[in-house]
């Protein structure tokens, strides 16, 4: 029975009627939670629907609480944890991401038995649960294993993006804090400027309005926006070719496994494995016969 | 005559004088409609051209209607429709999205026949009409096929950038809903900041003033609009590679008839046929000889 | 002497010191006579150096039409045109854009002889000037190229915004104009707030104040600029590769020599004639072998 | 002890527990003087910590001045300059960007000794301290090698962009002079509307009233943002190549020792030594076999 169990909750690879059931139960149950958690804010909408809504939340706790046990009682058929003492792989898994997510989304009701915390504050932490989505959907995943690849060049990006708001900052300050002592009184303040300036946003709360200011507010507009933009279009280039690279490893693990049954060629495709293969020096992949 | 005005109406492949004239006046009457129902809504305009508008209104309905029963005539000479029965190929044709489309371009001026419908939404409906320029202008085809093919990259930026939004509307609630309970009284309200923003729309009607809700802006807007930007670099550059995909399979095509009648080189160019051909990873098309 | 004057004017390929000379002079004077029409609108510096702004532009006046005499003089020399009478080998070269744009230059200030045009409008077509850098800059010439090679894209672009425009405007007329009846009391008044809202400009002055207002333009936010983007993309992504190819044609035939004299392989890189090497068809030049 | 010092300052390749803390030290002193000064602005935090930020600047001149003269003293350690005379080489140390960053960020300090300066423009010249950390994180370097690079393309993406600037802001002040003559009455004054539109920003402060300035507006956002964004992809397009040019260099010399070492494959990978290799025209490195 740990071993169906299992099945039905962690493993993706043959799903059965009762997997998908589960699946878009629990899909459906968080994204219930996130938009109460949301909609519960507008007061006229809280004042009616209290009720409601604490019947829903006591009733989501349970239905979470119980899937964290079923998880942590039925991880131990993992393959990857099958060797290891039951005790072991269950608190080697209660440490892994996906089972904090887990655990955050229900912790805080349990703590508000034995401590008082704000109902308030209690009611926000709901919207955490969205987290639970990243197990079916791997795009948080994917965002992380490209901020980790591309860390060098988000790095630098990062670097250049503070230099220029520093030095923004620090300009706008000396050339606009005597027409306007409230916006442009410090440097940390003049840096909500430079920010809306450099993201593109723009709110027009504060703007410049001496003459160099103006000046200086231009230069800073048409240079600086080149390099601010870095940081997103790197985040942006590596994750669209993350997705990519992902779905040729698929297609290529397919024909690696129709050449190798259909038309036995001799040329390998593994890695390193046949010198004649080039390789495509801008994204790394083999540029492979077929 | 049946085959005759199909082939004005729908062939596209050898156009003659008398389809061409079809074309370019129907692409006229569109764009008129669409203009006359954008210049009606101005007051001082509708007063004045009233009579002009309504007479050129029916002309409309009275040539889309012919247009609409001519191309359902017709539709049985389509080469794909034509082992069926008539009235199978008819209905068949009528469910088709071109054709819904004409439908509705037409069918609100004659239900405003039998049920009283406020004349404004009817005016507006016309609007809609700009849909049937699809036919002659793949574009709405294009991304179609774009969202369709990038499914999986959409979806997974689509959630970052919800998870985005209700994080960053919610931390600006619990920052600011104090200090601007109209603005930021609850995390719905909140969005309307948060979107302005992320998008760097940024119109400036609603902007933090505490300093908590500087900072936490001035973070979300550099950190966020990294993120909110992946939807539409991912549409953008899927749209470009779909457009230059067709270029280049039409390209080829030409290429390949040259290849096999001018050098009659032995490599076939099929996909899959010739192993020794390496395909590009980073686009997935074949990196052909000729 | 006519081809000395030429090669001084016209010849790019072994540049001497007095082409240099002239080139820096005419390049430095167009730069100073768009500066002066700019400075010149600003009413305190206009009634301070009237005088001087005026024998500035009778001294520039005075040398652009030499230039424009001597080019058309001059240009019988143009291999080109060689064959040809002089008389039409100097209408047709005062037809060709860069000689027209040098006409349009100096025109209106010889036209003011004749008929009375207000000094002001004459002042700001000085600002056309700048055109006549096009000849030194390739850039426009550049634009021309990406927008004529790039047509078929960028229509499809343009229509797509066409169509989130007119829609996005029409559906916030219907949802907005009876709460501000000034700022979207019509679709032509409601496309200020969607041009500001779909290009990211987003000034503020027109914002949807009811609550599905607000709503329809979160949602014409989050989907429409995704939209909007596109015909920037494009256009952008058209001119970085254009720039690349004419790099590398240069690099190409530089290699190409290099190949030819140095190691004589065999392989000849012509275009179409050896059926062996790779094309890419990502961007359509070889993966020539070198 | 000098090539001691000399290894510790600046040797990078073989670091020691010694190297490693000499730098995050002087990394950690540089950030807390760069924020030491941002802070320092803000009025009542000078006034409580005028002694506390006294003390710490003393201390930081300090040790940036024994750090600036340690580096002078080593610096004939360095193989490039090693033949040479101790005084020339120092000379010719001294002359170096890193090295001249470093007696900025302390000049200041000692020049107002003999010389009265404002304090408050000497603090903010401690800001100009961030770039010392350039020489740990190489951005500023790849974003100098990119604009070298890349310089054709951006001095034609520049071109374009005053073109649009001028004539965006020339006619805007023919529409609105009249209407606005503060904000639109000169084509300097125009071009802070223009600036702010070109580049996105839209603060808002600034808008056109007019029904002709609202449509010229509405036309120079949507063709003119196309032509703006140039030089800001073009930059980190640029940025994005040369980062992961540097990243393949490495991987690519790593596989050049492990193909020479490992399978013993005759082809040579050196640049032209073999005719056979394909060169990728898109991104000019080879696209080499391994």
């Amino acid at each position: 029975m740990r071993a169906y169990l299992y099945r039905i909750l962690e493993d993706g690879h043959e799903p059965t009627p009762a997997m998908r059931a589960t699946e878009i139960l629990l899909i459906t149950l968080i994204s219930l939670n996130v938009i109460a958690a949301i909609v519960e804010t507008i007061a006229p909408v809280h004042a009616r629907l209290a009720t409601f809504f604490a019947w829903f939340e006591a009733g989501s706790i349970a239905i979470f609480s119980i899937e964290y046990l079923a998880r942590v009682w039925a991880c131990v058929e993992d393959p990857d944890l099958k060797g290891r003492r039951p005790a072991r792989a269950r608190l080697r898994y209660m440490a892994s991401p996906l089972a904090l997510i887990d655990l955050i989304a229900i912790a805080p009701a349990f703590l508000s038995l034995f401590i008082a915390v704000d109902l308030r504050w209690l009611r926000l932490f709901r919207l955490l649960r969205l987290f639970k989505l990243t197990r079916y959907w791997s795009a948080l995943n994917l965002l992380y294993r490209v901020v980790r690849s591309e860390a060098e060049i988000i790095g630098a990006a990062v670097f250049l993006l503070c230099l220029v708001l520093v030095l923004a900052s620090g300009g706008m300050y000396v050339v606009e804090h005597h027409a306007q002592p409230e916006a442009f009184g410090s440097i940390p303040a003049a840096m909500w400027w430079t920010v809306a300036t450099l993201t593109t946003v723009g709110y027009g709360d504060v703007v410049p309005i001496t003459v160099w200011g103006k000046m200086l507010g231009a230069f800073i507009s048409l240079v600086g926006i080149g390099i601010a933009a870095f940081p997103a279009g790197i985040l942006a280039a590596g994750f669209i070719e993350e997705i990519r690279r992902g779905r040729e490893d698929r297609n290529e693990t397919r024909a690696d496994h129709a050449t190798a049954n259909g038309t036995g060629t001799p040329n390998r495709t593994d890695d390193g494995q046949n010198p004649a293969i080039p390789r495509c020096p801008h994204c790394g992949s083999l540029l492979r016969e077929q």
